[in-house]
């Protein structure tokens, strides 16, 4: 790896590099633009990720609008700093975002190629000098990516790219001792690097992410729509999936779940609507499954069973998307607790639903979840947003009658929350909060009083 | 410790509290601003921190200034957030600066008042609920300001003020899990709580800082006061003292050693000018000293003796303001680097010497360094300072004739950079940076298109 | 006047006078926070200006944390800065915001504390030269506190304040040729200004302010007294004060109109609830109204007399609170909508009621108005406020159940919309506006590449 | 004309608008990067305004990268509003840039692409219904770019292009009434315009542009090449034209004149390097220069006599380039004054040389001058530099050894200072500044507190 100072002062000397990354995002993104180059790189992506078309497709989209972003000068602009005043003529503060230096990116296998593309060019882009890996299975898009941008004018031997096991990778960042390393993926994985590195990381581990349906009922067919699409999407393999629902009585009423049922029953391994799930096998999902329908008044709202006729090997899941209906008060049980809210990387949710004064319950069940990622809180009752927005730490909250848990694009913060470790991923704000740190520069040129003498010792 | 979402509760909730905590700053500022109170403050730092009177009211002075900073609805524009338009009727995403909850505060012996105050404001400006403990041996100056900021107005509820030793302050942190920890202190420490914390820290620990003086020879009397002040104000017992100075061989053949030498002189035990070292004894020092003269070419400029006539304890350290000098091409040699670099919190510098073409040579001493903290480069020359301030990462770098290393006030960012987890001190970005992390909250209330239909699973 | 770039030197030059402000800022506020100094300056104002003591004492509050905003470090903070890297090693931009140098500050009789302090203060921080003009009438109040700010330590060079008539001042204007001329007042003087100036001018003139009531009638109690406050504090004699109530038919069917009539008759003389009205005579006053009364189906709600039983001299006006409801269709036709949205600063205003599917109607009749200072729209429903804010183009804009037209504070912009000589007040962004213009320096100091050849011609 | 909130409304309902001109943005700028086009582009400038291949080619540079920075997310990320804490739960005020409605724009004939095109855009994206006149005489250039627009995906309806001479444009000004009004051209129209429009307008009006070498002398070379290119490139119609220039004497020392009146002497009329002026003809230029000569002192330096053997009609200039020396104690003198400092739109230019103690009567001239667009301080002595800075006003102002007066690109600021009708171009601050104005939103939305009780009136 290059050190650290020799890469700010590439950063700091070459103003061109700037207009260089402003460049290739511009022709990047226009490649991605074209039908022929978005189709190769969507169905790569079904190739060793399991998703639809659409939802592939939608990585690459918001790729090209990421890139569309850091266009011409928008890459000079991230780097843009601030001076104030100081204490007498020719002293100026002045604040910047400074680079790292060598960096390490580590992303998973659920979004091969907007994950990697997002955090790598954001590194690049506040003058670091990233290695990246990629999750082996999936790494072949971001290979073919790298061309790309290789192609557009990067220089090779601005990213070392990277094909190893986590062992490995490890290793290599206890002795390269990269400034700062991004890690994407479980938790588990998160929490052991970040003693490893001592802290220097900046974390988007997993979520079990909630929605809360409000008192005000409308629009249910639209509601009951972003419901299936956020907790069966991608076979439920994103980290902003929805893993419980909690709803107001008064939805209870409507015909919400038995829309979502209909919903959930369109899907199909044809089209990959529905998929394999690449962390947890089948026996495994259902097991999960059996224990919560031990609590008391629980229920299988629909799914549960393994999927048949197909070919997914049985390292992997397989089961229809699954709802299971956990009443209120069993979920804050001490001892159902865990077990109600372990977060299951497929096509499963929790349903339960509260009565009006139960908000508190609701609350307190929020309260006790340890990850902090999306959360949507469905309702256009301002007080009732207020509510729960007040009492509640996620990082990125849908509200509205809209409102959904998945789907987060190039154009707005996606991140956790309530942890100073946590990364944000796509925004100019994730860019340079995550990829830069603040340096500060004071000029202090003068001049010096002419009748200025030497004051006593301090 | 209460739970992080009753505290954001009360954030979101209660916007009075922003314009209590702008009351209490401006109350507490007026307070400190009076000649009686800031003299109280001044003596009873003195009392427990050796510094002479001039050093320990700058500690009160900075302070008052710092409250006065964050009068009226400045605490209040602290929590100011940003709107971005969405991608349909209804949808506008929302950037915050959220508390995390429960957060500590640790801090060091030398700076009793000023660096426990502004973090602890600043914990509290942004909405979170601290646990601050300052090194037992100087609480009783910040004991002291609570009652003050009490009778300002601040509920006692909301700090809680722990006297204990680090140990018990571990145990208590592992087990009530705030979700941030300001250390401010060594290295060492620091280190073993990124690992106990997992990182969930935000770090300003020592230096060995560095001074630069360029081509231009100028006002040699002003930088010898200066380089003076910075290696030997408070006994060195800053972590911003000048731990090295890189002289060009202009300085070196003006009256610039001589002239800090007589300086160094002036100081005595009387007025604290020069006092006793806390954390390393005479012998430690004196021992460190003879290492360094036994690198070839090296030699004692001033100093070196032990302090004589006084009381102060043996586990303490007392010497003379001491410079040694050691030439430039030894300081790079690996069996010599470490030594040399080695940060003596006491009244101690290195001294070296480079010629026109050793600048990579300094430069490359530089980037060995572990730490980054403050830095000066002392010259006018617009290019020569392009060229250091490019390969270089110091946090706080004062550059220009008057640059200097020690001395930060709260107008500009103090901290290290190139570190994840390095923390800043004083300004509105610290306070954010530090004290507060990113949350997303995105309004999409509809409506909802009359001819919306159920698009196809994806 | 003094020239441009003296002060643009001053300003440049001389850091300290952003600690001098910030010092100023922080002593003038304590002043007025002492009960005794508060005391006076609100029964001052109340000499001058026919306002209860509460509506006094609120531009007395308003002034002092006012001034709180801008202690310390905030005058300097105000005059920050940024810098982009340019296209090569050694060039970077820097976009500054800059003094006019010799500025102008005319202000009305309404508020003759808190908007000349407020513009005043923000003319001298950002770096300007002033001179002041209050209405002879109570420029009394602005002498005094200039007396107290000299206290503070604010040099007397630094403003010139200057007592005259209308025309004096405006042949002052012809011959200094200040760069900007702040002017507060109304609207046919500040257009015959923006003629004698060419436009080098920024205004906040009068209002027909509106505020409509949705479709959710909610906290009946609280809104009839808000529109009480809205329209007859200080007796209508503010530019913000309603003149217009749009109410939905919900509202017509609630007790809000007997509500706001109970509070009206409260009103009284003797603590000037209700009082003197300066720029319209009682005659004037009767004959609006009857014109009005003559529209079909309009009608009056309540007062529309004469007050009795006082001093007040002829040639200001006296009348009891008063409110005209006339039909909306008749609001809309041409030969009426003049005389109805004529601006009447006295405790008069206009009440009419529109059916759901008459929004459209409501929005046509706001989008002819004028002038475009405050307006409100008191609902929770989100889907309306988004129709109506989307669709108007009001300054400082109310919305939710809470909405009040009136009684703007110091920490949020006040101001005209949709016209480029809009004046704001108070906030740091109002002072930025008004007080200073972009200027941009950019630093190019090279090295020139050595082996740089002399182009060809361009 | 369309009027006002119903554009607002169009802004305010469809987010989609932002990220349709994200998209056409993109488009255009890819299409302007196609040699093919940008070719086509460049030869059509030419064929209307008489500049060199590469000065013209310069314009459609521009343009493109500017259409690069605002593609994808960057429209919708200059409408970013924030937000800040009110005084009670429910309470926040937002702070917005709204968009004037319906404005006008009026561009000149020496930029025929990149002033209207990024005026045109910024009107856009800021959410306004601009109706464009560009100079007829070339505004067939802004024809095809107008259609390459339409093919990118703009609607035909967003903008009004209208031919027309000055008065008819004056008159449609007067009935339309549009909210603001963008008027790039000559200081004469742009004051008539300012009373006109009763000051609703944004100026970028000539300049008599300086540039002063400063007391260090280095790459006399390269600060000669840029001084024919300020003075001389496109014959010296650019508002940022080098209209006078102070040499140091230690300037006047070197070869630098000499090196200028070489770079003059390549200039030709065959590639357009010098070519006609189009607003002041050859009599009047001569006889200006003969003026001038007549000053005690003064002499020509080089140029001054009319250019031969060419087509190029009598209503237009047509000289060499010229360069008039004049001692500056007579600049200064009341009579000479007006005459030296006159601005001609063409290659001409002033020289003349301070001593070391003459700097303030070099700053007493820069004070004097009107119209405060660009200038250029050459130097890097960090003091000098300071001080120049300090006592002057100009908006662009280029420092440093490699400073230049012309050239200002789409990442910096380009525009006058000192008058708060001037205009900035270009980028995002430029944008917003000209293209909207503020707009505050407190949004107020509850709980009442259940104990409140009706308050006293005031």
């Amino acid at each position: 790896m290059e050190s650290p100072s020799s890469v700010s002062l590439k950063w700091m000397k070459e103003g061109y590099r700037y207009l260089m990354l402003g460049d290739i995002s511009a022709k990047a993104a226009h490649l991605l633009s074209l039908p022929k180059i978005s189709d190769f790189f969507t169905k790569l992506i079904q190739r060793v990720s399991p998703k639809s078309y659409q939802q592939a497709y939608g990585e690459v989209y918001v790729t090209q609008k990421f890139l569309e972003n850091f266009s011409g000068d928008q890459v000079r602009f991230l780097a843009r700093s601030f001076a104030v005043p100081g204490n007498h003529l020719g002293q100026q503060s002045h604040g910047f975002r400074w680079p790292y230096g060598p960096v390490a990116i580590i992303t998973p296998f659920n979004f091969p190629l907007e994950i990697p593309v997002l955090q790598l060019m954001g590194a690049l882009y506040m003058g670091n000098k990233p290695v990246l890996k990629v999750d082996s299975k999936v790494s072949i898009v971001m290979e073919k990516m790298l061309r790309l941008l290789h192609e557009c004018g990067l220089p090779r031997e601005d990213v070392d790219f990277i094909n190893c096991d986590g062992n490995t990778m490890t290793k290599l960042l206890l002795e390269a001792k990269p400034r700062m390393t991004l890690f994407t993926g479980s938790s588990r994985i998160a929490e052991k690097l970040a003693v490893d590195l001592k802290g220097r990381i900046k974390l988007e581990d997993a979520g079990f992410d909630w929605k809360i349906l409000g008192p005000d009922v409308q629009e249910v067919d639209y509601v009951a729509w972003v419901c299936d699409h956020d907790a069966y999407a991608c076979s439920g393999q994103k980290c902003s999936a929805q893993s419980i629902l909690f709803m107001h009585e008064n939805w209870g009423r409507s015909p919400l779940l038995d829309t979502i049922k209909k919903h959930a029953a369109r899907r199909q391994l044809d089209d990959l609507t529905v998929g394999p799930v690449l962390t947890v096998n089948t026996e495994a999902l259902l097991l999960h499954k059996n224990k919560l329908l031990k609590i008391p008044g629980s229920k299988l709202l629909f799914g549960g069973k393994a999927l048949t006729n197909h070919s997914i090997p049985a390292i992997y899941g397989a089961i229809e998307p699954t709802a299971v209906f956990v009443p209120l008060e069993e979920i804050l049980k001490d001892d159902n607790y865990e077990l109600v809210t372990k977060e299951i990387f497929g096509p499963f949710q929790i349903v339960t639903e509260y009565k009006d004064n139960q908000l508190p319950m609701v609350l307190n069940a929020l309260e006790k979840m340890h990850a902090h990622l999306t959360a949507a809180v469905v309702s256009n009752d301002v007080l009732f947003l207020q509510e729960v927005i007040g009492k509640s730490v996620n990082g990125t909250t849908y509200v509205g009658l809209r409102a959904r848990t998945t789907g987060a694009p190039q154009n707005h913060w996606f991140g956790p929350a309530g942890d100073p470790r946590g990364a944000g991923i796509g925004t100019p704000e994730a860019i340079k909060l995550v990829w830069s740190c603040h340096r500060e520069i004071i000029y202090d040129v003068g001049p010096i009083a002419r009748n200025w003498q030497i004051p006593r010792s301090t």
